[in-house]
């Protein structure tokens, strides 16, 4: 069945106030998550610009993109302080004025009340809003967003703070612009199967002949210190068929580098694990040596992780190995605090204090300094134990202290997720 | 001494060229890069875009940018697969062709030779230069840049992988550019006031009459979740006047809200502390119950931490706070484990058993469950021990699991910081 045909193409351009991006000092972290979410629904961003926090620059910006597109995303300069000078754009540009609105005034009041702060003038004024617009509620910071539509285009102002510029798109833009963009009539799907511990050149060896297993569709390989992310883009005329297109590239893929993919959907691998963990009703406990508590804090981002962890050791010096974790000192010093005996006695130490079913421990050389003539920076092991096995893994990482502790990280987690699913 | 007197003011565009950062699915690092470097060398870069792979679209931006700029820098689809049309563009919008270039194509002889691959025709392709630009060498990849002159207006295209951008950017386009933008007669010069704490609001108003306070100089408020940082930006005749102006402006700040500022320069917090504790030859331990082992983390991100850190405490559940760190049952029934009580016992605990200088503990609420009746979401206590007190401060965070633990470890750290400095 084909879907109607009053799917709307509409065309976006996303501008970015502020010196401290257009200088360098900010990464443009805003554009790359509107983008993100407006290829979601199916919404063609065109071009996207930085632009000072200069009003003649940006009202000069909102006239030459009005022009060319259906709809406008503009993040920042929405603060309290004296640089921020969007709004009043916005009440230039669409030549209207500010009113103040009661419910964004209660917000603001509700924000303050609860941090326990006195409310003054300054952040009163954030609760006035541009009479043209509807306001968009903020429920992270003070000041709201506008929603503004003018003779069939979409304008929207949101504050450049990620959080709560990352809400307001979630909670209310995109539901706002999936009912304009109407239904859907040639379907695009895309979706990430996310690897690791794989190498992209090896990946893409892996595969084979794409041509072959794409069939006209889209594979990307975007790689990053956590892994090699594939998306792979369809396009069909109904849902249904982008769906099977989707799914037959997908285990085409699986067939081959199945082994390496932790998961198909926007899901962390930390969130992976709890989800095994939680499944299988399976505890765990983390000594942590050289990450120094990322593997815990990792592991408690996910609500609900007390289901499955209790507590976790940062035997950071060898005392507190041999005093909590009860390894002993003559393998400390016969093999070193860096080696698969101690990481070993490190996981079972762990295991045996918390009384959990698995005891996972973290030793290595993160760097830049703790190097030996056999012990290079990067070098880690990884204990593993549960009732049945008290296993080690060595893995080499590299030379940057920051990547070495996530990468061990990421393998850690990646190795308790391919015990409960006894992979390899 | 006031400098030579031919200084040119240059106006800069950055152009970024490609699908994926446009879709958001990479960052636009390069863009920040160049915008850090320019402003460096005095150039002003008045906007940035990020346009798609489509070369009607790439000539567009070009014709546009090149009317308002004295300056264009293009970086992103200079590579050899069909959807790098960069320099095709580049051909068109100059009306110019293409001819292979001899030392480029020994370069890109040399590093295949390197790699031990052999060279093929899409490779060698790579050696071909528009008529009119000045081929800029790759010494990290097959793909050369390009510098044009025309018209008193610089144009220049670096390819996008980050690495090689920077690079040729470092070694030839910023000495190229500092000739052209001549001495430098008027000096600019830029620091940063990192301040936590505080909200921005409330640092504006205790700022006072900021016109008074900066006298022609500019200062912007830059809020993120775990603090505000004050960017000043000066202008003078001379280096010296420059410098003298700066400074003014910081001690007359700090004089107003100096407790909350805890550096000048690009150091973070943990790395602050880190510092004050190696300094002070002070150790710390730490227990962590809520925030899951992400203070540790960041504590042990500094080199050297183990100087002042031996171990931490996740103590996720109740049972570890009692078991490992002595927390007695009673209070914990009595006052529950997100309180005053418990975060004090919890501090006590983990300097005992570690014997550190200082002990500190985090207990609380991080959302999404977890709440009672008089106890939300975004509750936190922080409990402070030494050889003289023991102590422990209330806060109230959001809703927002991740940003809670953010906000937290922000604390705690800026809590260790004001104790060793003894603020307030």
């Amino acid at each position: 069945m084909i879907k109607s045909l009053n799917h709307k193409i509409m065309n976006a351009h996303i501008i970015t106030i502020g010196d401290e991006i257009l200088i360098g000092q900010t990464l443009n972290t805003n554009a790359a998550y509107i983008g993100n979410k407006l290829v979601d629904i199916q919404v063609f961003v065109k071009k996207a610009s930085i632009v000072a926090d200069d009003e003649t620059e940006i009202i000069d910006e909102f006239k030459e993109c009005w022009d060319k597109n259906d709809l406008i995303i503009v993040t920042g300069g929405l603060g309290p302080t004296h640089d921020d000078v969007t709004r009043q754009c916005v009440v230039k540009f669409f030549d209207t004025e500010l009113e103040e609105n009661v419910e964004v005034l209660d917000d603001v009041k509700k924000i303050f009340e609860k941090r326990g702060r006195k409310i003054d003038k300054i952040n009163e004024c954030q609760a006035l809003v541009p009479k043209i617009a509807t306001p968009i509620r903020n429920m992270l910071g003070t000041a709201p967003g506008f929603y503004i539509e003018k003779d069939e285009k979409i304008f929207v102002v949101l504050p450049g703070v990620p959080a709560e510029m990352n809400y307001m798109m979630d909670s209310f833009v995109i539901p706002q612009l999936k009912e304009k963009v109407g239904e859907i009539k040639s379907y695009s799907l895309r979706s990430n199967l996310l690897s690791t511990g794989i190498p992209e050149s090896l990946l893409y060896k892996r595969l084979g002949n794409l041509n072959e297993l794409l069939n006209g569709s889209k594979l990307a390989f975007l790689p990053n210190q956590f892994g090699v992310k594939m998306r792979i883009t369809v396009n069909a005329d109904t849902e249904v068929l982008a769906k099977n297109k989707l799914l037959e590239i997908e285990q085409k893929i699986r067939s081959k580098v199945g082994r390496y993919i932790y998961t198909r959907i926007e899901e962390t691998l930390e969130e992976v694990v709890g989800r095994l963990l939680t499944e299988r009703e399976l505890t765990i406990s983390l000594a942590e040596s050289c990450t120094g508590g990322n593997l815990s804090n990792l592991v408690t981002n996910v609500p609900g992780a007390s289901k499955y962890f209790e507590r976790g050791i940062i035997s950071y010096g060898n005392f507190s190995k041999v005093e909590i974790l009860k390894v002993k000192e003559e393998t400390l010093e016969k093999y070193g605090a860096v080696s698969e005996q101690v990481a070993k006695q490190m996981a079972e130490g762990v295991r045996n204090i918390s009384k959990s079913n698995i005891g996972l421990s973290i030793t290595g050389i993160m760097g830049p300094t703790g190097a030996t003539t056999d012990k290079p920076v990067g070098l880690v092991y990884i204990g593993f134990c549960d009732d049945k096995v008290c296993t080690a893994k060595k893995f080499v990482f590299g030379e940057d202290r920051i990547i070495n502790k996530q990468r061990t990280t990421q393998a850690a987690l990646e190795l308790i997720r391919r015990y409960i699913l006894g992979i390899e």
